[in-house]
């Protein structure tokens, strides 16, 4: 089986009747929710999922999964996502699927965060995976140049066509490429005061659980709080 | 002469031959955009303009006065916008007009900033105006409820016709009727970290120059750094 589906459907055990979940984004999480889709038809498993992006919306509409709005509910019980790097303290990088401003939002509202990955994704310090960064277009190109001067090798995302991307949020990604983060708290502090920054794909001190599809079978990590 | 025209006038006179000037939104910056233009058609001044909005872009395109994006200048010589409160230690509020986040972005790269206000905004601290905060629509609701939880007493701005109102930039603006803010640096901090916050209306340690519009005439004040 395919790392990636393994983490997914281990991770959907989770799920429980009467659950909010939060869906997750990327090719990762896309197997977690064709799972719950699959629970929801032939085990009759009733839950409503808040969604992180347009792509996973439409993903969980096809499927048959109640949806709702993350302002339409009190809170999520539940969100299952990907994540692009985490670190031995279980800080993470997320953002590689250009989604990390919803799953952000929902992530925040959400009692227990459940990642799902497959083992290249675990690191000792973050870094490899360069940082997005979500940013209002208007002055994007002024961040860049501060980017640039502060060393942290910016690229402002473009699609496959060559066109910047946009995201679901309307704005832009320039991904930082750090190599190595010392002070994820520190980083993530400066960039959120940044004028013109959205939201930046440091998620810190969020995730309760991280399940890592390997060889040897899905291993479930209790993060320690 | 009405003070918020006599101080935008006063305003006008700083701006030199050769000058990147940004333009800031609402009715006091209305009437120096006014002035710019007529020394541009006048006096031969020759300037670039850098907008903060769709409204002021519509009228200094009318005025004939050249415009650059934010992005495609190297920097903002001076920024003459207007405020909704400033308080003794020269801090402001900005937002009413909903033109925050462009304000902001296009003052944080200006070498100098003034603001141009009748003497109605001068207060001795910060907070009778509501605080405006710019935020993602997605969760909107959930910091509605967070603010609320808080005491923040948010209002989720409509506009005229009892619509929600959606900024340039795409975003809603919640304002918080806080009343007096008695630490502005923390509070900014604290929004600023909030996931789904994308500005704020706190302008802290930005203004150079106050021009004041006032019975007697205008008064200058230079903030000391």
């Amino acid at each position: 089986m395919n790392l990636k589906q393994m983490a997914g459907i281990e991770a959907a055990k989770y799920v429980e009747d009467g659950m909010i979940v939060g869906l997750g984004t990327g090719s990762t999480a896309k197997f977690m929710v064709d799972e719950i889709g699959r629970r929801v038809k032939e085990e009759g498993l009733s839950i409503v999922g808040v969604t992180t992006s347009k792509e996973t919306e439409r993903q969980a509409i096809e499927l048959g999964i109640p949806l709702k709005g993350i302002d339409d509910v009190p809170y999520v019980d539940l969100t299952i996502d990907g994540a692009d790097e985490i670190s031995e303290d279980f800080q993470g990088i997320k953002g590689g699927g250009a989604a990390l401003l919803f799953e952000k939002i929902v992530a925040t509202y959400s009692k227990k965060c459940i990642w799902i990955v497959d083992d290249s994704k675990l690191v000792k310090k973050l870094g490899k995976f360069p940082l997005p960064v979500e940013v209002v277009p208007y002055g994007s190109q002024q961040l860049v140049r501060l980017f640039e001067e502060k060393g942290y090798a910016p690229v402002l995302r473009t699609t496959s066509t060559e066109e910047t991307l946009v995201t679901d949020g309307g704005h832009y990604i320039i991904d930082l490429h750090l190599e190595e983060i010392t002070d994820p708290i520190a980083l993530g502090a400066y960039l959120d005061q940044l004028v013109g920054v959205v939201e930046h794909g440091l998620f810190l001190n969020i995730v309760s659980t991280v399940i890592v599809g390997g060889e040897t079978g899905p291993k479930t990590i209790h993060v320690p709080k």
